[in-house]
């Protein structure tokens, strides 16, 4: 997935739904299926934003962030049909960990100009 | 922080506490205070893991698993603490996200041998 840089989000409460992934070898079609999943998601009901990144190693996180249960459950279902369409999981990740999440508060900061 | 690498956490209901971020240009002692907070972050009550990965872009997510809130708590004091005598996250980032929430399912996928 890509979207490496910060979602600006409402107030929670949202969900997030945090992706950790350890790639294996090569690409095998990877990167595209990666960026047309984002730009999937990113039509879908209830979506808010996503953040993802992957290091050298081949681990990576991939968070996004939707309105609500459904609307995760909805792009579940979206995944796992495009998923049967393709190689799909069992050749990209040698091992992925999906965690659903409510968000109850959030906070940040920015750094000044100057 | 480090800990790239998936953590191994007991079922849900648990914390995750998201962090995202934008690092600065150079090194500013950042390395050495990621290692040292990660190590601390270990010994603090509550504690149930860390996954965390930064690009080369130097966008990154790092997610901590915690018990419950109380040991969130407990630990940003520790870390505020800590940015208090450091020279911190005005140097270290030029914005960061901090996400607080609560994981209600869980499930993945680890590829067979073979």
């Amino acid at each position: 997935m890509s979207a490496s840089s910060f979602s600006e989000l409402p107030e929670p409460p949202y969900y997030v739904v945090t992706f950790s992934s350890q790639r294996t070898e090569g690409h095998n079609g990877y990167l595209a299926m990666g960026q047309a999943m984002a730009e999937l998601a990113a039509q879908q009901p209830g979506y808010l934003g996503m953040e993802s990144v992957r290091g050298e190693d081949g681990f990576g996180i991939t968070n996004s962030y939707w309105k609500d249960e459904e609307s995760i459950r909805a792009w579940k279902r979206v995944m796992d049909h495009v998923a049967a369409q393709t190689r799909g999981r069992a050749e990209w990740y040698s091992r992925y960990q999906v965690r659903v999440a409510l968000v109850q508060r959030a906070y940040g900061f920015t750094k000044k100009d100057g």
